[in-house]
């Protein structure tokens, strides 16, 4: 999209982008990006095919944001790994992935418990197997133990501090070290109300995810200087899960859009975070 | 863009988006924005001629970020009213303006003191008689008085308080009016790495750019339940002015991109607030 | 307070503290205060003639925190300077302070409109002339324009604008050459709610308040590595003016104790920033 | 402190405090106190041994932080119980204060591993059955996994938010129960400039106490209307652990200043969040 602006924009300039300064031995192709540059020179069955190799893993596949992200990313041409408790789960969304008429792609289910550390390197060390390295990972699992302070098990938030901040850790561990080689990567992190406000009756909560969100900038402080975007995204709101357009919801779609915006956005000039919410929600 | 995947997702839909719930006496077009809509019930000719009533106004037009955003909404369709201190300064993007072969808006600057009230209404009412009603307002200007604090002259920082709150209060209360008519418009405010920190030495901009995030919040509040989208774009980075491509400087394009990037989401998914930084900008 | 206390402590130590290390030109007691190096070492009387020397100029005094904090300070031992829009009303708090049976500073009062700068200067240049260089001063005016976004009148946004930014501009700029010179002083900006959340309704308050904000961080960044400690305190409730002891309100005596304690906290260990509410306000 | 003041503000004042409104069950002395108002109607040897019965307990006694704050409220008349992972490493803190002259309380140190439940829940009831219920907590135990986000074993940052939030969990529902039925309590987390910055390199580390601001904020918004003061103090500096005067360190007892103001703060003036930090650390 960014390209098509700018054919139209330097109708006069060469179609191949000229070679970037070398900064501390990273180069990021600036105004246009890899995949841009390829489509102002490639013939239209040729970038399809590349595209296609690129991978987009989503943690965490539910029927609202796992589903819409997974399926946003698919139209765009991204093969895509679906990552959930279990993978049968995932079967309508793989085959409403495959029922796209422009879809090359693949697209694989696969199981994990994000709270236990061997299954969740198993999936991702069958998604390189199956797939390849994601260029995109979408984290999107999460954790709630429920109740005011004297209500909560210890046993219950731990279990959602696994869920909420040491899966997400594992997963950029895993993504991490191809997204460096290859200098280029897309990592972002779904947020909550709860990620910023830790309210009366919500610690069980708003512990995991305010370690998520401190997860988030660590990882962004470290590796956006070596070419990978990590972004934290604050849902602020009820999502509309059943798409039933409910006024006041969330409709999924529109956070796949501003994902998959975060991931087009120009290196130059990167979003860490940003909320979405519905145009009433009080705040 | 949006429609297109909806079409391709929901292909037995019908094409008539049915109509939504009314809430507190406003309807808000979900799953597909309005100018989505006649995309996909109108022909082509139409579409451009309908998207061309709409209009733009960028106050503060310079090479950068107003240039950049000018152009970016001019080819998305957009009619566009350039603001500048000296309307002759902007007689160049006028011109890329108007060479955008798919162009088929109009484009037309004013001069405007952004501190002088009256300068500023006039400009404003120049527009709507000439173009129309903005459903796009950039506030993009700001002041700056430097120093120290024992070296700020008060009459200096008061012509940056001008420049950078009363010029925007000034140029919302102008255009929200038919926004709220209309249930639809975004206003987005231009911050800086300043709109959040004071550091030594740079009050006499901070001042001013805590003050715009203030107004922005403030009006994002009263008005994003009648439906006009408002946000505040922190550009926390220098900005490659001159469009030399530096390395660790902002492209102006870039920060078109997302832009127009708030004006397309879905209003169940509205950003307030988001920050643009190069991949390796120190924060 | 805190000189007692090394005296249990330390009771070995040399009465007089050890010379500190010179950093940057720049000496600064660590340990003990220079006023408690004095207790330990001067007989009682003594005492109270050195620390009424001490001034303190409070700017915007009212029936709340004004007075409870002048109070406050010359029930400490301080002189005092009060400065209102109209010197009369002070009165009463001049002649509570002078019925304090310890009391031996001086106290004034002094009139100024903070909204014009040449009335500003002159009470600090008269409160110079009177009492002296004031180590500590509390900025306690502030102004506010009511009102939606619409109903705005520019000219009251930018008489609030004056008192809550540009008067305490001036007001520090007036303070800060004697405490940088003397290595010595506190500067208490006062915030409130809206000093960090533009509500709907309160942008003509939220946008001077988040100005006051900048200028307190800009400030403290600026001059507390110069010795001079700059704090901003968020009111974030009402204060029960009229000390009726309302459930729930703010009582004034409160915010003075913690502005006591600010400028008594030892300089490796400043407050910067704090917010006070009452135990039941929802935040 | 505040008591005293009162006295002299309002000579002619009765000595016992009229009762206050009632409020949702809750009733709160306002304006002194309860132990001020003791202190203004019984003996001095009465207040002694009154206030001797106060228990603070300080979770994480080391030689900086934890042995300043002890000591602090140890002099100021309360009983207290240091918690340690060994509790002979408390025999000197224990020593200094029993050596305190006007120390008329108790003292005892407790053993606990704060990343195992049992033992931790263990040394709690060991201070009950041997002090009694705390009215004040003191978190400041906490954990860190060094290293980059590619370093970091699972294992320790699970450690390590054991240490920072789950421990803190288990100890804020150790003393709440009590501290809700007597309507008196204050509970202090310990924070740090990662609390709310995750710098790169410090995942390990930021995870944990950005976790347990969520804890501390979570908890004040549950606790706070029923009465119990919870706050959560971010040092932003390196400690004086040594207490050798280093010029641009903390003094612990600067921090042990400031937890105590916390602890005397009005009910209807408390703050949830202050940062402390040298007059010249930069931030």
């Amino acid at each position: 999209m960014h390209a098509v602006h700018q054919l139209e924009e330097d109708a006069g300039a060469p179609l191949i982008a000229s070679p970037l300064p070398q900064t501390s031995g990273l180069s990021i192709a600036r105004r246009t990006s890899d995949i841009n540059l390829i489509k102002m020179t490639a013939s239209a069955s040729d970038i399809a095919e590349i595209i296609a190799r690129s991978i987009a893993a989503i943690i965490g596949v539910g029927p609202g944001t796992g589903r819409a992200v997974s399926l946003r990313f698919a139209r765009e041409g991204f093969s895509v790994a679906l990552v959930g408790r279990t993978a049968s789960k995932s079967k309508s969304i793989e085959d409403e992935i495959k029922s796209i008429p422009s879809f090359q792609g693949k697209v694989a289910s696969f199981s994990a418990d994000v709270t236990q550390e061997s299954s969740l390197r198993k999936a991702f060390s069958d998604i390189r197997e199956q797939l390849g390295d994601p260029e995109v990972l979408v984290y999107n699992a999460s954790g709630f133990a429920r109740g005011g302070i004297l209500d909560l098990k210890t046993a219950d938030v731990e279990g959602a501090l696994r869920s909420s901040t040491l899966g997400a850790l594992i997963s950029v561990q895993e993504v991490l070290p191809a997204q460096v080689k290859n200098k280029k990567g897309t990592v972002i992190f779904t947020g909550a109300t709860a990620s910023k406000k830790g309210s009366a009756g919500f610690a069980g909560f708003a512990i995991g995810k305010w370690g998520l969100r401190a997860l988030a900038e660590s990882t962004a402080r470290e590796f956006g200087p070596q070419g990978v975007h990590v972004s934290h995204v604050i849902i602020d709101g009820v999502i509309d899960v059943e798409n039933k357009d409910i006024d006041g919801r969330i409709d999924p779609e529109g956070i796949a859009d501003t994902y998959w915006h975060l991931h087009s956005q120009h290196p130059s000039a990167w979003t860490f975070e940003l909320e979405l919410r519905p145009y009433r929600e009080k705040w």
